[in-house]
């Protein structure tokens, strides 16, 4: 018998969208859970994750209704732990060899120190969205010819990038970010149309183009979020910037 | 056959000498190189690790002399992904179930995040020792009431961890860091009497009293590089101090 599986995620949450994406592709049963992150229920720290973030898993214990978790379950945080957590259970996701596995993981590694945090310098503290290029050749140059991360499958390296480039996708096209006014959709252009940056563009169409992207990538919903978020943070970057 | 496997170390690095404790423990045979930080082989950056950082691994290909690394040998970095690497290749020091194998994984998550920052911040920025006691506090929640970080086995978490509480140790007791005279002594005998830290001295006792942790820490050369490393560090704070 398979055990229960839940996961607590957030639609807005990059982080959450990763362990989403591999449950999607591993085929494995789960609950999905949407935590209110702005009012998030009393139960979840305490009996959830006393991190109170998302994501997080219940595995294993009765079956019980998401809300009411047991203690008899398995608590498991952390987007990078669950995604090897989901390719150990699932025994997909993750090649077999030595080699190619650590090919996944540098992937993985190397993304979180440079990728994804050039793309929070842009959204949230306004920085130049010329930095997103780096972080895109950075992004390329890690990626082989054709097919996905590490080869032709779909490895935790594709969930672990997707739900970024999602973002960087949605925030520019749509000139949200703390940026200046104008220069996100500029950006946008030159990503959408500079010959440099075809293997990205092809890259992100084979992730876009997905099940698991499309069933997790709630696009009218983030766009209406990131506008309320970055919205203010603009303004206080010019107000900062007029103070000078 | 069993493939040739080449660590390129550095004694002084703690992220080298998680993979070189893991090696040991794994019993898989392998050849260690010495890189001189200060003065890098002009071979090592574009023959093993384009970033120039140790701890790298070249794994198959021909056996050469580790100063001449064939093209045709496959070339890892990052010690996280290194770690994972030595558990696949020998099928040891990682537990087979998926919950306990995450259960490792978010153990090295969480020192990190948490415990390993928390003794950059006191060694090299100054910043009072104290801070080590809430670094320790939350590696003692993250222990099981006895035996390693997972269990009675010995892990990559036990690994992942060692390097840094073996240099907490060497920096306070000596008294070196950036920060002031005399507070890191005053700091270890807290460490080493007060009965709240009896889970940590238990497990750092036993982490030390391993083989793999005896042959890859050189206390002697540590305390003198510390010391070169740390005088001028504690000079400068002193400076910016007086200037205020």
């Amino acid at each position: 018998m398979t055990e229960q599986l839940t996961l607590y995620s957030a639609k807005v949450c990059p982080y959450a969208q990763r362990v989403e994406i591999a449950l999607q592709e591993s085929k494995l049963d789960f609950t999905r859970f949407e935590v209110d992150l702005q009012n998030k229920p009393e139960w979840y720290a305490p009996k959830v994750n006393p991190a109170s973030k998302v994501p997080a898993v219940s595995y294993g214990g009765p079956k019980v209704s998401a809300d009411q978790p047991s203690p008899e379950s398995q608590k498991i945080a952390e987007s990078l732990v669950l995604l090897e957590f989901v390719a150990d259970l699932s025994g997909k996701l993750l090649p077999k060899d030595p080699v190619q596995r650590a090919r996944v993981r540098f992937f993985i590694d190397a993304i979180s120190n440079s990728v994804v945090p050039l793309f929070y310098s842009v959204a949230v503290r306004g920085e130049s969205p010329e930095k997103l290029y780096k972080g895109l050749e950075t992004l390329q140059s890690l990626l082989p010819a054709e097919g996905f991360a590490a080869g032709p499958e779909f490895t935790i390296a594709d969930a672990a990038i997707a739900p970024f480039l999602g973002r960087f996708d949605l925030v520019l096209k749509n000139d949200l970010g703390a940026y200046e006014e104008g220069e996100g959709v500029k950006v946008y252009e030159v990503v959408q149309t500079d010959p440099k940056f075809s293997r990205y563009r092809k890259y992100f169409a084979d992730l876009k183009s997905r099940d698991s992207f499309k069933k997790t990538f709630d696009e009218n919903y983030l766009k209406t979020v990131s506008a309320a978020r970055f919205a203010p943070l603009r303004a206080e970057k010019k107000a900062s910037k007029g103070s000078l």
